[in-house]
């Protein structure tokens, strides 16, 4: 398997994605958020690069029952109902409904991989889910971090590390890599035995914690809490329907 | 004190870095060649960020003796009497000289860098020197790691973890700093005790080592074999003087 890892989106060249599988991660918090909005069964989340855009589709959708949700800088986008905290997308609130979504760096890093084959979305949330997807499908895999307003963001480069680790097996000893590969498992090595602890202690997370937003980082940590696997397919992500059974093995082998 | 890194030039905005102190670190090989180069007796280096300006360059310097060096993916350019190895660069070639520096990645930083205040180029060769100039200086700090081609290099990332050690004695559990500075120093805390085996397992290293220039890991990994200061102005990279000495305390303290 070959691993390209873009640790921001900015350093990805968005036709050389073309015909890719590519995972996205923003743990903080549009990946932790999309994939708890489809958990709770939102029909689809519909990612929106500008709040122009999200505007503008919400006008496309006559039939549907639809929410504006996202965020700027960590905030709340001024006619939207719904923020950027996974804690908001409550099944009461999102069943059934298209989530028109945009936020700082998430859905940048989404419109980078729009020409993949596969473009999945990854937090630490749903981590081994993706893993297994990833293992089904199999070759070549490209991870885009969504990083911070185009700097390294810590915890998606930890996540990064946890899910090649998942995948592939590989660990910070790994050789031959290319060196983002061994720079986000040398990360999740030295942070990853404490997701929220390292949330607390990063950049964007003191941010959050800043706004009000400490319990959104319990929510993001939380390793494994849920196995859905949002993937981007016409412009909307929705959850990836589990693999069909396989066969029972016959009682002659 | 404020720290500013940058894992990949790309990521910094030129007018930015106007009136800040920047040191640009590129490991392998610019770093460490433009060092040695001043060490054994260069006039100065003068960065070219293609090619065609370099023999334009040349074609200035009437009185001057001039040499050409540098490279393009590690290979030397036809026509230059000097590649990036710091190897070539001996007192007997380069004593007097002025050398037209052209590379792919250090030279292309140090352009990012050029209306900066302060501008000087650090590797593992010179760390502890130009630690203890940027400790005279004082103020905030901006790093600029060369990176390769765009992406993170793991060499630069550590030597400016370990640069950052020696300027504020910050490690990786150092609370409230950019994700940037965590990730390099926590990179410095995980390869720093072995930095030739890091340039060994790096992507770039690798690349060297398949073109032949498996010694030149040797030099770059050399941690304070030299206290070389190279610092740009006027568009050339010359050696920092010395500091004034301070004055002999008096005899009544």
């Amino acid at each position: 398997m070959q691993i390209n890892l873009y640790l921001t989106p900015q350093q990805a060249d968005e036709l050389a994605l073309r015909e890719k599988t590519v995972v996205m991660i923003d743990v903080l918090r549009s990946s932790t958020t999309i994939t708890t909005a489809l958990a709770h069964g939102a029909r689809q989340v519909i990612p929106a690069t500008s709040v122009e855009s999200a505007v503008k589709i919400s006008g496309n959708l006559f039939g549907d029952v639809f929410l504006l949700g996202g965020e700027r800088n960590g905030k709340m986008i001024q006619g939207f109902s719904l923020g950027n905290s996974p804690l908001e997308y409550t099944e009461e609130r999102v069943r059934g409904k298209s989530i028109i979504f945009s936020s700082s760096n998430g859905t940048q890093a989404l419109a980078k991989g729009r020409h993949a084959r596969t473009l999945l979305v990854c937090g630490f949330i749903n981590v081994s889910a993706v893993a297994e997807v990833l293992q089904r499908i199999g070759g070549d895999l490209t991870i885009l971090c969504a990083g911070n307003e185009g700097s390294i963001a810590l915890e998606d480069a930890v996540c990064a590390g946890l899910l090649m680790h998942r995948v592939a097996g590989w660990t910070a000893d790994t050789p031959g890599l290319p060196d983002g590969a061994s720079v986000a498992l040398s990360l999740h090595k030295a942070y990853g035995k404490s997701p929220l602890k390292m949330l607390q202690a990063s950049e964007h997370g003191r941010h959050l914690v800043g706004l009000g937003f400490g319990d959104d980082l319990r929510v993001c940590a939380g390793v494994d809490a849920c196995s859905v696997v949002p993937s981007f397919e016409g412009g909307v992500l929705k959850t990836l329907p589990p693999p069909p059974r396989a066969a029972e093995p016959s009682g002659s082998h």
